[in-house]
């Protein structure tokens, strides 16, 4: 999803902060759309092949999600951990002084309680999920390999993405956007969490713009920490679900139906609410600051005909 | 050099905590012992062979040392990352309920600048040597694995161990035992840093004591954090120097070479130096409180003849 929409913001600029834009490669490791290259990075030699036109930068946006991660220890590790690391390696592999900006979508989900009341840059990983262990391990390889030189990375820990279009995945978040999105196309959704969860969100325009800032950002200005809390909204559901009464009223949030299920309310226990993003407002990353704000951007962008 | 300490520690107590030891296997990669069993666990299957025993505690010491790691990439990550993985799947694996105490040892080079005053217990870790990046996985793995019911980690980040005995190791930090056992032996030593440089130090003895503990832990009290910031003394070189005139005269003290190495002095820029650890002291772990003290252990367990 965010790919795609990455995809089009690009062709559509036509440029890359000051650089223009001579070759968009998309790969994925399945045939998710007729313009993109079907390759697995998590098999041996594709990544190699990934950059056989030696990209400027590369979007690692590759990832089994939460909930598919969770229920398949060995598809997520390989995935999202080896995948990654051969990615890297594959960079390393070129040499010749090649040494490409490398943005890595990272997550919230790195963090786990206890939580403090705003989680602050310098704060410890601790993940409560295998998706979160693997981005925290991405993280990690992508700074090392960024100190030795070997390329020049970036680690956007992005919120939960919402409204988030098309049908449900298999992330464990996919009710704060199901929510809301199936509601004012005028579909039944589940919520099933109480209303005083609270979340931290940021919009797919507000991610593909953070994706395109960190591509162009000077690194020298990260002082060697690669990964960045990327900004957000913190809100509860029940915000979540009087903003969507003021865009689609009464009959849409009529729709919502409260199915406890502890088993996500167990898992959504694990992630945090609410982020001081300081160093990324430096670096001048900016997200929406209402939830009536994301709801707008999802009927701009998104919301089916 | 811990390993072989802990074994002895371990046959001369005859338990670990309230358990009898039955048995106690020794692995190590290179025929370092007469009494284990050589084994490289980064090579398919040699973790399974390892865990035929099916001990109830495993010890994971094995490393390639941060100066090694930092000049072969490959070897590093391959011992390090690789090997731990494999340990932990190798556990895995053996599934039927197996579920042993693991205890990693990390190290605080999973920290790096910019240091607080003192590093907290849920300090970022932000690794400025491979060998930082790849303990630092190692506790996310060993995190995950234990959340998940596979093992029952704990990892400790160890404090640079001093006074080491024996000869000089390719560590980098090397030089902060040498500077004392060597005098202590009427041999010269080498200084490459200044005397204001302030480090995180504890004995060899400290050192097995946390590593037995970590052993008979009760693993609920970790609130499913597992690494944990192990208790040390800060101390400048200065106050190393001061200690070593106390216990082995001024003609000692002039065994001490000032030749300052850039390349040192930069990797040990990038190592923390004071440590608040609120957590590890609430579980009763002990260190020295002075370097009088750190001296009086080598003196008394590893002095040489």
């Amino acid at each position: 999803m965010l790919g795609r929409k990455l995809a089009r913001r690009l062709a559509h600029d036509g440029a890359l902060g000051p650089a223009p834009i001579s070759q968009l490669s998309l790969v994925d490791a399945v045939p998710s759309d007729p313009l993109s290259a079907v390759l697995d990075i998590s098999e041996p030699g594709a990544a190699a092949e990934a950059l056989a036109t030696r990209p400027d930068v590369i979007f690692h946006l590759v990832a089994v999600v939460s909930g598919e991660a969770e229920a398949d220890l060995d598809k997520g590790y390989r995935v999202n951990l080896d995948g990654t690391r051969l990615l890297l390696d594959a960079v390393r592999e070129v040499g010749g002084g090649y040494r490409p900006r490398v943005v890595f979508s990272s997550s919230i989900a790195v963090f786990g309680p206890p939580f403090p009341e705003a989680i602050e840059d310098d704060r410890a990983t601790t993940p409560r999920t295998s998706y979160g262990t693997q981005k925290a391990i991405g993280e990690l390889l992508l700074a090392d390999y960024s100190r030795r030189g070997l390329l020049d990375g970036i680690a956007i820990r992005l919120p939960t993405i919402c409204v988030r279009p098309g049908p449900p995945n298999r992330a464990a978040s996919g009710f704060f956007s199901n929510i809301v999105r199936e509601p004012l196309n005028g579909r039944e959704a589940v919520l099933p969490v109480s209303e005083d969860v609270r979340h931290w969100f940021a919009s797919p325009r507000s991610a593909v713009d953070f994706l395109v800032r960190a591509a162009t950002l000077d690194a020298s200005a990260l002082d060697d920490r690669r990964p960045l809390n990327m900004p957000g909204l913190s809100a509860t559901v029940a915000e979540q679900i009087a903003a969507l009464r003021k865009a689609g009223g009464e009959e849409a949030v009529r729709l919502i139906r409260h199915e406890p299920d502890p088993e996500i309310a167990r898992i959504v226990e694990g992630w945090p609410r609410n982020f001081d993003t300081r160093r990324a407002h430096e670096l001048g990353f900016r997200a929406e600051t209402s939830f009536d704000e994301i709801i707008r951007v999802y009927l701009e962008d998104d919301m089916e005909r």
